[in-house]
C-alpha cells in the first residue's frame, strides 16, 4: 500500500503517518521523489484499512500496489534509482562502465590493470577476492590480501572498487574495503546474505539468479532495499537454458522489461553470460542498444595468463574498441 | 571433404573433379570463390582415398572438414553469401528490412501497409496467407487469395515479396507467387519440405526452431542446400526457456556466432521472440548492434485491429522510430 | 460447445441436433458414452445461443468449456478411450508394450526381432523404414522396401506393426502397410500433416514434441480428432531442458497431468527420452509407476549392430528382465 | 588420485602415506572397504609423482580419477554409503520415508502430525523453523521455537527429526536441535554454507539447485566431504524447464545417473517438484520404481489449513495409499 503525500505536505504530516503505519504493527519507507513524498507500507498481509490514514493533513491519496513486490516497483518510485559512488554515480541516462580482472592475483597485476582502465572511461574497478567456485579444488581468490590490493588501487588511480561478497560472515570484511558489495548469481536467493546487505550502507550490486524469473529477481532486491538499504544495481548476466553454444544465454528482454517494471540501474554482464571472449563486444553493444545503465566487463592485460575466466576476459586492446562503439550506441 | 583448386584451374578440371567425386557414389557441390573454386564433397560416411583427385591438374589441397554440416560452413565458403532479389539484396554489410502484417486480412489492408512502407527503407514486405496455428479453432488465413493480394501489392509498390510455406502439397502455390519462400520455427525440423525448398529456385527464409541447438539450425540449412538450392537467409526469432516474461527468449548471443560458423545472411525477428509491442524496438536495436543482417518485423497501420499478433505488431509511426536509430547503429 | 443428450434420448433427436449446428455454420462431433451420448460442437468462436437446440426432445443440458481443446478433453468424455487393434487394444487398465528396433535393416533382422518379440508379452511391433535424420548425411531408412518387411513380420507373427510418417505425400504409403501410424516429436505442430491424418481411418500415435506445453500437444491430437479420427495415442518420449546428462528429460510428471486433462491413452518411449541403455529399465518402471498405458521400446537382438540408436537400444535379455518388473508394477 | 592399500595393509603403512601425501602439500582421505582401504588425495592441481608412494608396504596400486569430483564418486568408493541415524538408516536397499509438515506452525500442530506419522512406517519427521521465503513479506517460520517443538516431538515419538538451515550464522541453533542438517535448493552452492557444512557431525540433507547440472550437484556434495563429513543424503527435488504445468519438472533420470556416479544415497521429493498435491502419489511411485532410496513428503493432518505450500501438502489418508503402493515397489 502506498501513501501519496500532497506536494505541499510538512515533514510532520509526513512523520505522523510513518508513526501510525508502525502503530498498526507494519514497515514504513518514506520515498522521496522530486514532486511529491511517498511513504510505502510493507509487511502487511491483508488489507489495511485507511480511514486513519487519509484523514492526516497532507494525504492526498492511496494506493494499492497489485505486484508482489512494493519498494523496487517503478509504480512505487517513478523516477530513476542514482546511485552515487565517490568519484562517479550508476543510474540514470548514464553508461557506467565496471571493469577489471575476474580475480585479483597480486599486487601488481591489479595495479597494472587499474592504471591502464583509469586512462579510458572507466570509473570503476572489479577484482575477486573470495571467488565462488563449483569445485572445492578451483583457486579460490587471494581473500583479504586480494581486497587490499584492490583497495590500494582503487585509491591511487581514483577508482570506485566492487568485489563479491560470499557469506554473512565475511561481510564485514568486504564491506570495509569495498565501494559497491557484489552479491552473486549464486547468492541471489541467499536470504540471510540479502537481509544483511539490506542493512549496509553501502550500494549492493545483485547479480540474477542463472534460472530467476524477474518476479525472483526484483524480490531478491525488495529484500534489500525493505531492510533499509535504497542503493541496490541489477544486473543480467546470463540465464541457463537448453542452448550450448555460450555457457548462458544473455536475456536481453530482461533489460527493456525490468525498465519497466523497476526504477534500479541495469547492468549487463557480457562476460559471465558468455564465457567466450570473442562475443563480448558484439553483446556489449547489443545490451547498451537494449537499455541498460551500464556494463560489467572482465579485462586483463594479459588475458591467456588470467588464472580465472580466461577464456572470456579480453584485452586492452579489445577495450578500447569497444568503448568507442558503445559512446556512439548510448547516445540513441 | 573439399577440394580446393588453384586459381589458375581450368574449368574442364574442376569438371573432372566432380566427376571423379560421383563415380564414387558421392555429391560433388562446386563452390566458386573470388579468388578460387572449391568443390565439397558429401554423402560419403567413411574417408576417401583422395589419391585419384589429387593427382589431377589444378587440385591444391584436400581439406578434412571436421563439423557435422559442410555446405553452410564458413570454413568451406569464407565469403558471405548475399541473395540476390528482384529490388534489393541480403547479406554482406547492408541492413535489410522485412515488413508487413502477420496476416494478410485483405486487399485494402495489404495495399494499404505497403504503400506506407515503401515509402521508408523497406525493401520486402511479409504478410501469412497460409497462418500456422497451434488451436484449429484460430484464423488460418486467407490462402492463395491472400497471396494474390500479396503479389499485386508487391508489384504495384516494387517491394519483393515473403511468405510462409507449410507443407510440400501448398508449396508450389507458395513458390508461384512469392521472391521469398519462409519456413517457419515449428517446420524447421520438417525434413520433407525442407528437400522440397532445396529443389527450388526460390530464396528460402529459415526460422530457427524454437528449441533447437545452433547445429540442428545449420543442419537444417545444409539439408536445403544440399539439394542444390544455395539461398538460404537465417531467422533467430526466440528459444522456449523458463523464462515467461516473454513468449520467447530472444538468444542475442546467436547471432555473432552464427556469423563465424556460416556465411548465410542472418535475420532477427524481434516481433515473435518478445510477443510484447514495446520490446520490438530494444530488440531490433540490440539485434543490429549484435551484428545481424537485417530484421523483420511485423507492422500494421492500425496495429490493435490486427486479426493475428496484434499484441506484437507496431504501428507505422513506432517503425520511423525504430528505423532512425537502427541506421546508426549499422553503421558501427 | 457441448450437448448433453439423456440416456433415453432417440437417435434421430441426437442427429436433428447435429443437423441444428451444421446449418449454423459450425462442427458437430457425436461421442458416445456407456451411459449417455454428447455432441461437441467446435468451430465456433462466439457463443451460441442454444435457444433452438435446448428445445429438442432428448437434450439434457448444454455446457460451455473453458479449455482451448475440446474432443480430446476429459470434461467432454470422462471414459478412456480404447484404441482397437486387430490383435489386441491399447488404453484403459491394460499396460501395452511396443517394441522393435529403430529402423528396419533387413528382411532378416525384423523376422528375427519380431519372433523373439511374439514369444513375449508384445503385441505390437515397431520399425522405422523412413526415418528423421537431422543431418542429410545420415542413414535416412530403407523408404517402401521397409514397410514391406515390416508388414510380413507383422502377418508372420501375428503383431500388430507401427511405423513413422514423414509427410503429407508419403502418407498413403504408410497408412497402406502399418496398423498404427507414428508422427514424430519434431512433426508434432506440422499441422498440415495432422489434418492428414485427421482424415485416416487409422489410429494415430501422436509423439510430444521435445518443448511442447502439455496445452499445444494436447492441441495437435485435437487437430487430429477434429477432422474425424477419434484414435489418438499420445508419447511421451522426453524434454529438451539444461540437463545434459541425457539426450532429453523425461517428464515423468506429463503422465499423471495428462490422464486428468485428457481421455486418451498415453504411451512412454524411455528410450529416446534417455538415449542411453541403462536407463531403458528404470525409466520404464517409473513410467508405469506415474500410470502411463504403456511402453514403446527400442529392442534388437544385437543392439551395438544397430544402425541407428544404437546407444539407447536394449537386448532381448534386458527386455525380458524389463518386462517381469513391468507385469508386477502395473497391477499397483 | 587415489592410493588403493592391499587388503592386508597394515594401519601403520596407511598413516605413512597419509604423511607422505599431507607433506607435499595435499590432502589425504581415508576410505575404508569391505575388501580394502583406499586413500584420496585432493588440492592437487597438476599431477602428482608416485614413486615415493608406490614404494610404500601395503601399496597395491595408483588410480587416477578422471572426475572433477572425487570422494562423491563410485570410482572412488564402490559401496553404497549408509547413513545411521539413532532409529534407523538410509541407503543401501531399504526406502526411507521422511514426512511432515512443510513448516512448523505450532507445539499442538507437529506432535498431532508426528504421532500419526510414527504409527505408520515413518522414522523421521521433517518441519521447517527458519523458512527460505522468495518474498521478504511472507511467513518466515517460528524460527528456534519451532526446532525446539520438532525436537520434543522427535523425543516424544522416536523419530529422527530434518530441519533446513539457511546460513552460517544460524548453523550451529539447527545443528544443536536437529539429527539431519537440510540445505536447500536456494543454497546448494552457498560455498561457505557446504564447508561449514562439511565440520559438522551431523549427516546432511542436500537438495539439487533447481537449474544445477549433476555435475555441479556432486560438486556440492564434494564441497562438504573434502571438510571431512562423509554423511550426505542426495534429494532430487525438480529442475526448472518451460514446461509450466508444474512448480519444477521432476528429473526422474537423475536417480539412476546419480545411482551410477556417486555411492550416496539419493532421495526423491515430489511435494516440491510438483506442487500438485495429486502428483504426489503417482510420483513418488516412479521415484521408488527409478531406484531412489526413499522418499520426503510433506504431509499434513489438516492440509488446507497448511501456513505454506497447503497446494502440494497430503492429508494422512493419502499418505497411507501411497506407502501401501510403495512397498510394493521397493520389492522389485
Amino acid at each position: 500500500m502506498l501513501v501519496v503525500m500532497e506536494k505541499s505536505a510538512k515533514k510532520e504530516n509526513i512523520e505522523k503517518v510513518c508513526k501510525i503505519i508502525e502503530s498498526m504493527g507494519y514497515k514504513s519507507h518514506k520515498i522521496p521523489g522530486p514532486s511529491r513524498t511517498v511513504v510505502c507500507v510493507t509487511g502487511n498481509d491483508k488489507k489495511i484499512y485507511p480511514e486513519k490514514i487519509l484523514t492526516i493533513e497532507g494525504v492526498k491519496e492511496i494506493v494499492h500496489v497489485s505486484k508482489p513486490y512494493k519498494l523496487v516497483s517503478r509504480e512505487v518510485k517513478p523516477d530513476d534509482t542514482v546511485i552515487k559512488l565517490k568519484n562517479t554515480s550508476i543510474g540514470s541516462n548514464k553508461i557506467s562502465i565496471i571493469a577489471g580482472p575476474c580475480a585479483v592475483e597480486s599486487r601488481e597485476q591489479i595495479f597494472e590493470i587499474a592504471e591502464e582502465l583509469s586512462k579510458r572511461d572507466v570509473k570503476i574497478l572489479r577484482g575477486g577476492a573470495y571467488k565462488p567456485r563449483t569445485s572445492p579444488y578451483s583457486f579460490q581468490g587471494l581473500g583479504e590480501k586480494g581486497l587490499e590490493y584492490l583497495a590500494l588501487a582503487g585509491e591511487k588511480f581514483n577508482l570506485s572498487i566492487i568485489s563479491e561478497v560470499l557469506d554473512t560472515e565475511s561481510f564485514p570484511i568486504i564491506e570495509n574495503y569495498v565501494d559497491i558489495i557484489q552479491i552473486g548469481s549464486r547468492n541471489m536467493q541467499n536470504f540471510s546474505l540479502l537481509k544483511k546487505a539490506g542493512k549496509s550502507n553501502k550500494p549492493i550490486f545483485l547479480k540474477r539468479g542463472f534460472s530467476s524469473t524477474l518476479n525472483e529477481f526484483l524480490l531478491a532486491a525488495e529484500y534489500i532495499i525493505s531492510e533499509g538499504n535504497p542503493n541496490v544495481i541489477l544486473c543480467e548476466r546470463g540465464i541457463r537454458t537448453f542452448s550450448n553454444e555460450t555457457r548462458f544465454t544473455l536475456d536481453i528482454s530482461a533489460i527493456p522489461i525490468l525498465k519497466k517494471m523497476t526504477h534500479l540501474p541495469i547492468i549487463v554482464d557480457p562476460s559471465h553470460a558468455a564465457g567466450i571472449r570473442d562475443l563480448v563486444e558484439p553483446l556489449s553493444k547489443a545490451g547498451i542498444a537494449a537499455g541498460a545503465d551500464g556494463l560489467m566487463i572482465e579485462v586483463h592485460t594479459n588475458p591467456d595468463a588470467a588464472l580465472s575466466d580466461s577464456a572470456q576476459t579480453i584485452s586492452i586492446e579489445s577495450f578500447d574498441k569497444l568503448l568507442s562503439k558503445i559512446n556512439v550506441i548510448k547516445t540513441l
